[in-house]
């Protein structure tokens, strides 16, 4: 109770008496394609006001930020999801088609206003149809409130966000997706860090003599031209790293540093030192890199694919150490990533994220669990991905203004279920392999403790179980513990209860399961998916509401589409 | 007053005794996106219920349609444009996007109801953005009410739906387009009849030796296989011909037969024969052909482009004279079409088209004449087409709701000019090639008779002037006469009032002008606009209203967007 009451001390000094944190920052945004050449070869991507990536936000925590954004797309919604920001108080917000809001359509123009509550590494981007997939996207950082410290020091910081790039459009991807024969997009063309990669040379070819990739000549000037980073020797700098990727999980690396892990999914972490780390779909982190190398000497930083068969080059940037020019390549090639599929290696990364000492331990039990088993199916012979048999089917009437007015007719009033049937091998081929569409939600009781245990199994191919990295949007959860195989009660018992990290997004290893722990403490409509763009497409995600009757008043423009607008207009139109 | 009293007598007739005309033909339609082969590439295409072209609508004049479209699409919008069909009573039911309704969103559906009031050949595509370059384009043909009869006698009757076809997406095309600098779509990969079309080979490669294209080996099954039009000896057929193309102004022949022409526009005309025949994107033409040809041979029907520089081999279909087999090729090659840019040829055959004797004649003298000037700009750098130095920016709040609704922010509230500078010289490089956007609205006083004088003008481009064919929704107009030049009110006496043609598609000429006449009978908001889809969405357009105080209540879900639904919304969310 004493720490409650210190916050809510400090809420009104804030508030009334210095006003420190009450800062808003006003944006207009216009989203639409431009032609760019992310990765050297020429396509259309997604941008805002003629940037790509969009533009990076910076805000203090306890800001409000105003983002007027207008679509200037012909023919397409949009909508922006604002990944990471829990929206207290403004579920409308969150930036979820289907489910937050209705998509602002081609020329019209809404108002994402919302406090960023929480000092962090954040991203934003496209959450409708594929477009994160077509370059959507930008980083938000928040900084701790004025007059507040970080935990660690720095002298500096630099900001990378990772992304993964293909050159057929995500039109044509997603017509794929949903066609029978099933069309898969593929492993991307590029890897994208800051929106900047090499298909057509490499950066690091003249290392291997014989190489077929020829030695990029790039100047500065160019939109695929790489990232540098520029370093003072003997310095401490916070690189925060967000992946934003459509489909691949990274290991990240930089050549002949350690880095030291303090922060994920803005929460602070207890720190450790690593060589490389895993960052999948929907993650972000700081880590901490101090220039204790050879000053004469510029380093790599590398992205490289793990946890599928990789089929694209490194991506690629530069630790270029002042007063060394930028231009001089690295003496050694750059790190080489742990296998693809050496998941012990990926599970021992993992397991070493723990909250910072002093954390918030999650509540001891919980009030409700939710078991979700993550399988790939048919539907009339179209290839999905589903939760418990369930693949989800986004309505054209938004949950949050449908649930708020009652308009059940909107989406599938049974709830989807808390379990799937108890004889069910995760470890072999489904002998059903049909699973149904749904768009049943999840009803929490507020301000209850939820437990989520994500199940993966075998997908549909013999021997084959995928990585998910999966995301709930409105809050973090505490993440108990990770396992093999199938969960069971007696799993309970490995949990880790003292200081499991606070995230947004946690992974599902091959054939094993997560268990998530969380308080549906926040009133809204909050989508939980797996953050790999193709598969949410095919159904991979699942709704949960709470508290909806305490909602305030949704803004109209939210409110424009499907049975909402319906509902209005037949009450008015006479 | 003596024929309104009769029409009058037969719609009692009609409604209440006979029943004759009452049929009502239901659809259920679902508009996605599918893989297709339209000429022998595969792509994705616009399609509705699995099928491209959409399917053929059949009915008789005085029918309803009803047909629900439901959007399948995943982030776009949609509506379909029932081209011709003049909506008397039904306004919103005219699928233009921003202009009678809302588009259809993702997962939404929108019924078109609305009676086909007169026989003849129509099509219907889609409406917004580019979507009827990619291929969202079907026919529907009317027939004359049961127990009538058509002016013409024929024993069988075959349907030809022209197009052009792309390889690059229309959503790459349009943001090439809104591009600085402009990038253009280019001349069109491959001409399709039906649908159909082949690149990659051609059938008539044979006939010239050393031709670098192979010649085709297609059997009948594959999608980009030819049309084949099966005839017996010495009947008479009728050959339906409607031109949904992009851009491409098209000559068709038939080998060794001539044609009668005898329907334009759903409108009869005085019959007579041609060897071949210009038809311009937007237009509808029957002609007659009489199978008086050697049996034992079959022929070509080409179709080639005409009023642009061609870089697209001719589209081929297949006259069947059976029992011959429709794999024997035609002894003689495809007929070669008339020099692209002589344009002496087009004129004498437009100059042909008159209406049917016994047709009533225009109104003789006008209310209101509006000039409208063709240019090509710039605003701010950026290619546009104007009208009367405005390029028509559509607004998202549909201009029939706003109007309606007096909702005067929706759009500029200032009507565009009637007219342009007095010493404007449309012969050359206009000394200003600046324009502006603009949505505003020409206000047409209900039953007036409007004189529309379209003046075609140079171009950006030094000697350079286009064909563009002007439609005009929700009415037909009387093409009075073509001219060189600039009109001028001398011009008037050239004017045909005898018997004009009756059109809903008239084009100018390069340097030329076109006159037009018609009565604002039809209550509603009609869009007039060039009908090369490029030019539209650069801004070639007008939008003329009459009467909307008169219009009934509009269906709820064409209102569900922009204003309207901001306004029913605020009215009602609190």
């Amino acid at each position: 109770m004493g720490s409650f009451w210190i916050c809510w001390c400090l809420a009104i000094l804030i508030n009334s008496s210095l006003g420190l944190s009450q800062n808003r920052h006003f944006y207009k945004w216009e989203v639409e394609y431009m032609y760019w050449s992310p990765d050297c070869v020429e396509g259309v991507v997604m941008a805002i006001n003629g940037q790509f990536p969009g533009p990076t936000i910076r805000a203090r925590a306890g800001d409000t930020l105003h983002i007027e954004l207008t679509n200037k797309l012909h023919t397409e919604g949009v909508v922006i999801h604002w990944h990471g920001i829990t929206q207290k108080g403004t579920p409308w917000a969150d930036g979820t088609a289907s489910i937050s809001q209705c998509v602002i359509n081609p020329g019209e123009t809404f108002v994402y206003r919302f406090q960023v509550d929480r000092p962090g590494t954040y991203f934003y981007h496209g959450h409708y149809g594929m477009q994160r997939s077509a370059g959507l996207y930008g980083s938000l950082i928040v900084d701790v409130a004025k007059g507040e410290k970080e935990p660690f020091h720095y002298d500096g910081e630099f900001n990378l966000l990772l992304s993964d790039w293909w050159h057929s459009s995500v039109h044509e991807q997603g017509v794929g997706l949903y066609s029978k024969p099933f069309r898969w997009p593929g492993e991307p063309k590029s890897l994208l860090i800051n929106g900047r990669g090499q298909y057509n040379c490499s950066l690091a070819a003249h290392y291997s003599t014989g190489s077929s990739t020829s030695q990029c000549k790039l100047t500065r000037a160019e939109q695929c031209a790489p990232q540098v980073l520029r370093v003072l020797p003997n310095k401490t700098y916070r690189i925060r790293v967000a992946s934003a990727t459509a489909l691949s999980a990274f290991n990240l690396a930089i050549g002949n540093h350690k880095m030291v892990m303090v922060e994920a999914d803005g929460n602070y972490v207890q720190p450790f030192a690593v060589d490389d780390m895993d960052i999948y779909s929907g993650e972000s982190y700081s880590v901490l890199l101090t220039t204790n190398q050879a000053p004469s000497n510029n380093y790599w930083v590398s992205v490289s694919v793990r946890g599928r068969e990789p089929r694209t080059p490194q991506g690629l940037a530069i630790l270029n150490y002042l007063p060394t020019t930028a231009s001089k390549l690295p003496e050694s090639p750059p790190p080489v990533a742990p296998l693809w599929n050496n998941y012990t290696y990926s599970k021992l990364f993992t397991s070493k994220i723990v909250a910072l000492m002093g954390s918030l331990p999650p509540p001891p039990t919980y009030y409700r669990r939710i078991v979700l088993l993550n399988t790939q199916n048919y539907i009339n012979g179209f290839k999905k991905w589903a939760v418990n048999n369930i693949s989800l089917l986004l309505p054209s009437t938004p949950y949050l203004g449908s649930i708020k007015y009652g308009l059940n007719g909107a989406f599938e009033q049974t709830s989807p279920p808390d379990d799937y049937p108890m004889d069910y091998d995760v470890m072999v081929q489904a002998s059903n392999q049909n699973a149904t569409y749904g768009s049943g939600v999840y009803m929490l009781k507020l301000n209850s403790t939820v437990d989520v245990i994500l199940q993966n199994a075998n997908a549909l191919e013999k021997n084959m179980s995928e990585i998910h990295p999966w995301h709930l949007h409105g809050h973090d959860f505490w993440v108990l513990g990770y396992g093999e195989g199938k969960f069971t009660a007696k799993d309970d018992r490995s949990f880790n209860l003292k200081n499991p990290p606070l995230r947004n997004t946690a992974v599902i290893f091959p054939y094993g399961w997560t268990a998530l722990r969380f308080v549906a403490d926040n009133p809204g409509v909050w989508a939980f998916h797996c953050h790999i763009e193709p598969h949410l497409h095919m159904g991979m995600g699942a709704v949960f509401a709470e508290g909806v009757h305490l909602v305030g008043k949704i803004p109209s423009e939210a409110l424009t589409c499907g049975l909402t607008a319906k509902m209005f207009l037949n009450n008015n139109n006479h």
